[in-house]
This record gives structure tokens, C-alpha cells and sequence, in this order.
């Protein structure tokens, strides 16, 4: 069973998930090299996977059967679980915090088998982000969870073990490090300034151009001004909006296009880079709220993580964000 | 030339160092593999680096010639650099926050070609640590640097792009977003219980015992717990220590020996992982620190940092500190 531990050095929560060890890619390399005739995640393999959470399916076809275009169902090797026991609390003190390891852990698969959403045609792919909105809305009427956060790998290096386009969505029952330290400085912000962070710099960035990849009333596409990785790009509404899960249909439909090209344009600079993709927003089971913006990141991943990054945070980039946003302006 | 520029988000410097793209392994995936006759850190190849800073050598022998034991030069390809030109200011507001890339980025060499320190003779390393600290001591002088950190990357997983053993050193004009928010959390602690974080933290777990892989007057090894990774172990000074520049000769003895150790235990319970280590110290040019205590971290690199853990600083790890330390111990 999994639990939550928290570093009290950083406040820094992890997950020790030892039923993870059990697979097989996980511990030394993965081999994403796909044999397609025993993909768990295509269509005709259904019972490779865990009974399904939600599909769209066609109107006649029984669950965990042929015949969906996109199908949820829990990690098989979850990080994290909706029933969790508890844990002894033997050693509980300031300094040795630790949760039961309760939560979601969910993988939605895109369709026939693809290595990248590139490949997925855009309508299908619409389809798609509106399940991840989908999943949010459901995981937020559950008291237990604080935050989630959808993510795809691409890749061995982006940390995909199984080639087939799925996407990850991970709900947990605290707030991971790097979203409570955006909440304490957005929070900072709006009493400063009385307005949003992100509503604020993305006037900035529209005012200085160099950054700005696409832009239109739903989404603004953008390679961020400090960015960890060359190619790292941006997707955020225009307009204020904190919770990816109030997304309205339109929006859905105009991110997802966005969202495509912006893969896509990575794609012809980079050759069939490892990539991920995050979604980025406001705890759960809020309402609105006015200093948080939620965003997608989409971030190439063709520089290694090396020791200095791993061990501070602080991360060497060798292309800026102008060169960035010129190349995939062009291709876009 | 290179950068520092501020994600305003979460106060994360990042450097954006364009030179470093000219690295041929930097992007796309780096090959280690040695052709020792090649190697630009073996004896006879000095030409193939920048001119040496440091070095330990033979009484009778040259600066960038044969004869050292341990040599440290300038990066190739430097992140920073202590002469950088300044940068124009022009988008300078408090959104676009950036600096001139002033810094120095160093390689030490670590004796003739080995791929890990665990091959190195004990009292070899001893030398190599305490050019470490040289170094440490040397930076600190310098009144642009705030902070210095040293790592290795071993393996291509860990990051490096040459094998032959060596570590390199990073001081920068900023805190890195880490040590940052570990100062801040120092901070809070010393306030409320008037003692240092990791003192009470190694009393509470000299206690518990479970996760204690080594111990003497010294230095104390463990493994930590809430880690980020299988088997990721630390090595602190057992007595109060802020800055890892003031260890006196007996501790940087003991701490090579058990570092040594550490990394070799690592090795048996692995095979031969790629790995970092990395040593976190108070900011440089300060006298002694109460609320912070230096310690080195040892990272193997066999599980994957995929999109979840990039993106929320929220790390899944499939083996408890617990087993990790057991194991440890067993081999140590």
C-alpha cells in the first residue's frame, strides 16, 4: 500500500508507492518500442486493463469491449488509491509526517494506437480534452482531494513506458510543492497589485510579442520567459479563468487546437522529440478564484535533468524563449 | 552569453545559456560511452580543456601538463561565466526579471579515468573532497556569488556527457528556488523551537534508528524520510555544521570515506546506476549559520523523472527509505 511522506526541509510531499516496483519498465530503462499485437491500451486488449471508469463509446457496445474512442481506466500499478488503509501512525511527528496513500490514479487512453497526439486527427482529439475536463469535474466533488493534475508522457525520457497515447491524472489529498509556492506568490501578487499573476504578465507578453507563439479570445500560446526546457510552451485562457474544470465547450474545443498545433510545430523543430504535457490548475472543489489562472505546459524533453536541476530547482537552458517562439511561429 | 531570467510564478531563476547548445551531446540524447584514448580529462590530453584554476600536482611539474592528481578547469561550455558581459535591461520589469549570466561554472577532474568514485582509491577521494572544498573556500571570497553548489552526474540517466569521472561546481549570483525555500522553512523552525531543522530532525531519526545506514562523531548517513528516489541517501555532519566550505580536514577525511561507501553499497544493491550527488550548503560568504546544516545527497537515477514529478516537484518513488536503508546497511 501506498503512502504520503512529507520532507519537512521543502514541505515537500512525496509518494512511496512500493507496488509500483512490480513494473516492469519502471526500475532501470524503459522500452517504449511498441509490439502493437499485445499493447494493452488497443482496442480488442480491454481485458489487459483495469475494468474501465469512463469511455466514450459507440451507443451499442458494452463496457470494457471494442468500440470507444476514449477509455479511463485505473493505473494498474497506481501511485495512489480511492481506498487506501490506513497507515500506522507509529512514527508520526512534526518532523516524520505521513498520510495514507489515498487518491486517484487514472489513465485515459486516446484512441487507436498512436505514439504521439500529433497523429490523432483534431476532432477526435477535441474528444479527448473534453474527457481530461471530464475527469476533473468528477474527481472535484470528492472531499478527499485537493488537487489534480493531468499529465501525458511521450517517450522513454519524457518517462512513458507504454507507447500508446494515454495521458495520467493524478489526484491527491495535499498540494503538491510546486502548486502551494505559485498559490503563496499569486496570493502575494493580488494584494499588491489587485489583479492575477498571470492576467498581469499575460498583458506583459502581448505588449513584448517576441514570446507570444499564437493568440486568440480562448487560448494564448507562449514560450515563458524563464523556461526549463528549449521549446517549452505555454497554453493559457486569454481571459481569467482558474479552474481548468469550468472550461466551457468552446474553449475545450479551441484548446485542443491549440494544443495540437502547438505539438505538432514542437514536432517539425525537433524531429519525434519525448515530450510532456501538464495540465496546471486551481485546487479542486473551489469556486472561482481570482489569483490563480490555470494553464497547460507542454515541455520537450531533449536536455537530460542532470544533478545541478535535480538538486535545486535551478535549470540550465541552452535556446531562449524568443528563438523558441520564432521557430514554432513559423511552422505553427 | 548567457542569462539568469525569473519565472515569476514560482521564483525559480533559470539560466539560459545558449553556448551550451554548441555541446554536441547537450541536446538529443548523450553517449558516454569512452573512447579513452579521446578522453579530454585523461593525462597527456590537458590542450583538450580550458586552462587549469586548480590543481594538485607534482612538486616538479607544469600547470596543464601531466603529473596531477586532481585538476579543475574552467567548463567548456559554460553556464556563467565570472566576466559576462551585462545584459541590456530592456524588458526589465518585475514580470521579466533577468541578469547578466555572471557566475563560474568548473569541472573537476578526479585522477586518471575511472567512470565512478567508487574506483578511485580512498585516499585519492579524501583528496579530491578536500579539493572540493578548496574550491568551496576560493568561491566564497567572491562577493558577486550568493551560492555555490557542487554535483556529479554519472551515466547518461544522471545527466553526464563525458565519463571519466568528475564533478562540476556552480556558484551563481542568486539562491537557487530550493535552497531558497529551505532557508525560509529553517527559518520558521529556528523561530519556534530555537534549534536547527536538521539537528532535531537527525536526533528524531538517531532515535527511530530504521533509516540510518551508518554513524559516527563525524558524519551521519541515512536515508531520508520522505525520498525522492530508490535507495537516495544522505551524508550530513553530525554535529552543527552550516557551510560546507568550513569542514576541518578530520570531517572532509570522514566524510570522503563514507561517501566513498555510500556510492559503493549503492553500487552493490544496483549494478552500476547512473547517479548524482550533490553537495547543499549555506549561502556562501557568510560566517556560521545556526538554522542551517550542510549535507551531501546521493540521487540514483534508476526511476524516471516523468511529466508528474517535472511539473508538481511531487515524487513517486516504488521503494521506502526503510527497505533502502536495510539493504544499505547490509553492504555498507
Amino acid at each position: 500500500m501506498s503512502e504520503l511522506r512529507k520532507d519537512p526541509f521543502l514541505e515537500r510531499w512525496v509518494i512511496i508507492a512500493e507496488e509500483r516496483g512490480q513494473r516492469p519498465t519502471t526500475i532501470q530503462a524503459a522500452d517504449t518500442a511498441a509490439d502493437r499485437s499485445t499493447c494493452p491500451f488497443c482496442a480488442g486488449n480491454e481485458a489487459e486493463t483495469e475494468p474501465e471508469i469512463f469511455a466514450v463509446r459507440d451507443a451499442d457496445t458494452a463496457p470494457n469491449g471494442p468500440g470507444w474512442q476514449v477509455r479511463v481506466v485505473p493505473n494498474r500499478y497506481p501511485a495512489l488509491r480511492p481506498d487506501a488503509p490506513d497507515v500506522a501512525a507509529v512514527e508520526e511527528n512534526e518532523l516524520l509526517q505521513r498520510q495514507p496513500g489515498v487518491g486517484h490514479h487514472e489513465v485515459i487512453i486516446e484512441g487507436p494506437h498512436t505514439r504521439s497526439v500529433s497523429e490523432i486527427p483534431t476532432p477526435e482529439f477535441a474528444e479527448v480534452v473534453g474527457v481530461y475536463r471530464e475527469r476533473y469535474r468528477t474527481l472535484a466533488k470528492d472531499d478527499t482531494l485537493r488537487s489534480a493534475v493531468l499529465i501525458k508522457n511521450v517517450g522513454a525520457a519524457a518517462g512513458a513506458s507504454i507507447e500508446h497515447s494515454h495521458s495520467q491524472l493524478i489526484a491527491t489529498p495535499v498540494l503538491p510543492m510546486l502548486l502551494q509556492r505559485e498559490l503563496v506568490t499569486a496570493a502575494e501578487w493580488s494584494k499588491r497589485h489587485e489583479s492575477c499573476l498571470w492576467c498581469s504578465w499575460l498583458a506583459t507578453e502581448q505588449t513584448a510579442g517576441s514570446r507570444v507563439v499564437a493568440r486568440n479570445d480562448y487560448v494564448t500560446v507562449l514560450c515563458p520567459y524563464a523556461p526549463r526546457f528549449p521549446y517549452e510552451t505555454w497554453l493559457l485562457p486569454t481571459q481569467h479563468a482558474s479552474h481548468f474544470e469550468h472550461a466551457d465547450d468552446a474553449c475545450v474545443e479551441v484548446l485542443a487546437e491549440m494544443l495540437h498545433r502547438s505539438v505538432t510545430a514542437i514536432e517539425r523543430c525537433l524531429g519525434e522529440p519525448a515530450y510532456n504535457y501538464v495540465v496546471h490548475s486551481a485546487p479542486l472543489g473551489e469556486s472561482t478564484r481570482s489569483d490563480y489562472h490555470w494553464r497547460m505546459e507542454v515541455l520537450p524533453r531533449v536536455t537530460r535533468v542532470a544533478g545541478y536541476e535535480q538538486a535545486t530547482g535551478f535549470y540550465i537552458n541552452p535556446l531562449s524563449p524568443e528563438r523558441s517562439a520564432q521557430e514554432l511561429r513559423a511552422v505553427f
